[in-house]
């Protein structure tokens, strides 16, 4: 089955926003055992009636995404009813939905959302419950041009990503006939690069009957995706524990603060955190995980200098002696949260993000780590991660959460 | 000018990597006043051959990346050469030139690289410091098949962006001339939708000579995009002002917290946040701005009811009889937060992130915000995000910094 994927967007071809649709789709396709045989991107406006013909004249499926919303320059429902020959109408159930979305919200519904509820004659309407745009989806034989169907997608993930999975893949597997799902496992490492895998273990995984591997690399984290049945995904797993087991994050693919959020429920213990440097983005990652406000209690953003002796103790005296970015100030910003907050562990961070600040000794990047428990030995490490402000950041809440993840592992 | 990208991976097209290629040649293009006006990704191999001699036929400039290593589905070169109509033939400089690459790196170079130095008779050679594969340059004049510019590029970003500032860029201005560069201003408003554009000023945008204009909308904002000659786009910026000004986080593109960490500066002011359901995100957003230290002190994340009294001394007897999710708690934590840290301004989040947690008196979605400032009165509102987890966050984190950036517009 050939799927083309079009996404409409001014915003992504001027570089303001990155098109991470692609690599979604190719993703969440893979799962189908669906490959995308081509992936366009246009501006707002008429230029998608062009490549959607072409697409439409090639593929069984076409999946767009964008154009869907209320202003001049959303052409998509409009340009896809005149490429496959069928007239829009109002629906009526689309309507409601959208009345509704404004209602709850106590806005006013302009006249320019109306047009989000027009469909082409006979096609299904996809709900969003996220978003005033819905979906369409036009079957082949309503399609007057040539045999594919068509999906009309909102653009924003937090809109497209549940679609998908509610209205999309079922429709998919149906249309490609697909009756078992390959299943599908990801494996979060780090401290370890994605070199360290095809060196290590790449020729082994490529040996597995059946399996299809994949690894995608962020800051901190290299993600390991087998995908096959479940005996391939297996042999896959252990080939990978083998050889990396100290370094897995989660065989689930839950996140670092996930993992995180889990040991501690399972140990009944409390979370506190005293961040410099990382600015509050290490209290903001475990607060992402629901149910986190069982274990997570006290954040500590000691940004000023007075902030780390006020908040935390921290002695004015060793601060000057020693600089803010040091071992003992780490260490005691990291027994202050502990002392402060009650809670049964405790992480510092202290660091230069830059891009001032820096000094020989001490250059952009580098950061002191501490992590105290209720009557243990407090842990502290130097890290050096010279990136921009925001990758240093996210590299540093990474390094701490890993000394987190591991200290609560071996208590 | 019209130019078209074509990448071509199919590990772009599984989701193992996000193309990045789009959004970066974007921004540079930009740079230049030249947009990309189609941008498609294909999978290695003989794909590409179609959606060349589209682009060919329908662009001034096609710019290709990839395909052009030494393994058997890097056809690049070779499609590309027959495309335009032009014999392939090994380039002597090239050649001297891959040899020297594996020279000084001990290596041994295969006959696989051979093809590597292949060049269309009479196109440019773009050399490559940093990897194999020199990029090649067909000039219209040699192009066989339409009056298009064509160039080959490699895949990887540290040796494509190097090539590209040192071979293209000069190439493409020359190709383009200086009359169609652009100008371009990104405004950024909040607390008013996509649709009060559409219906507010889009025809009186759409009525200004030569301006270009879109809309992004994220989670509380929209930004407006306005491109053209200088004279357009200071038009679209009057229509715009005169009827959202209220509503205008900046007019220059920067971000709501870069806007806000300008106006503390500018005023000599400092901050602070006290958050619960946001979790440290404020703190984190105010911090990714660079200099933020200057105007930022401390962040409190009092996620538990104790960490509010602890921290904030918030009375346990006042979150007893109102919730931690009221008014009165709100008002305490933001006046807490401006007497514990000796801030200027401070500002206060406590609501419900959900999913658990909702009443029908407060259900997801609710939070109060406080806005406390020296010697001032506190201010007080309740919002309602009724969101996901994570965009519930933050939408409440930009209702909060809007709070604060419009109290320090009126101070």
């Amino acid at each position: 089955m050939k799927i083309e994927v079009i996404n409409t967007g001014t915003e992504l071809l001027l570089g303001n926003t990155l098109n991470t649709h692609g690599a979604w789709f190719g993703r969440e396709l893979f799962q189908l055992g669906l490959r995308i045989s081509r992936q366009t991107t246009v501006p707002d406006g008429d230029a998608i009636r062009q490549t959607l013909e072409e697409s439409i004249s090639r593929a069984d499926a076409v999946i767009v995404t964008g154009g869907l919303g209320p202003t001049s320059d959303d052409l998509t429902r409009e340009i896809t009813a005149q490429v496959i020959g069928l007239e829009l109408i109002s629906d009526e159930s689309a309507m409601r939905s959208l009345e509704a979305f404004f209602a709850i919200r106590g806005r006013v519904m302009v006249d320019a959302n109306r047009k989000q509820a027009l469909c082409p004659v006979g096609a299904d309407i996809l709900p969003n419950p996220n978003g005033t745009a819905p979906g369409i989806y036009v079957p082949p034989r309503l399609n007057g041009r040539s045999n594919c169907a068509v999906f009309l997608l909102p653009g924003p993930p937090r809109e497209l990503y549940p679609m998908y999975h509610a209205e999309v893949a079922p429709r998919l597997r149906a249309l490609a006939g697909i009756e078992s799902i390959h299943e599908a496992l990801v494996l979060k490492f780090t401290g370890i690069g994605e070199s360290d895998f095809h060196q290590g273990i790449d020729a082994r995984l490529a040996a597995v009957p059946g399996l299809e591997y994949g690894y995608c690399a962020h800051i901190g984290e290299v993600d390991l995706r087998l995908i096959g049945s479940p005996a391939a995904i297996e042999a896959g797993r252990e080939i990978a524990l083998k050889s990396f087991a100290p370094f897995l994050i989660s065989d689930d693919g839950a996140s670092m603060e996930k993992t995180i959020v889990r040991l501690l429920k399972a140990k009944g213990m409390t979370f506190a955190t005293a961040e410099s440097c990382t600015g509050g983005l290490i209290a903001n990652r475990i607060t992402n995980v629901p149910g986190s406000s069982e274990v997570f209690t006290h954040g500590f953003v000691t940004y000023a200098n007075e902030a780390k002796t006020g908040m935390l103790g921290v002695p004015a005296a060793e601060i000057k002696a020693h600089g803010a970015v040091s071992e003992v100030v780490a260490r005691d910003m990291a027994e202050g949260a502990l002392r402060e907050s009650g809670a049964c562990i405790a992480v510092s961070v202290t660091g230069i993000a830059g891009p001032g600040g820096g000094s020989e000794e001490k250059p952009v990047g580098t950061a002191w780590i501490g992590v105290a428990t209720k009557g243990g030995l407090t842990e502290t490490f130097r890290i050096f991660h010279p990136r921009n402000r925001k990758d240093f950041k996210l590299a540093a809440s990474q390094s701490a959460l890993e000394a987190v993840r591991r200290k609560l592992k071996a208590i």
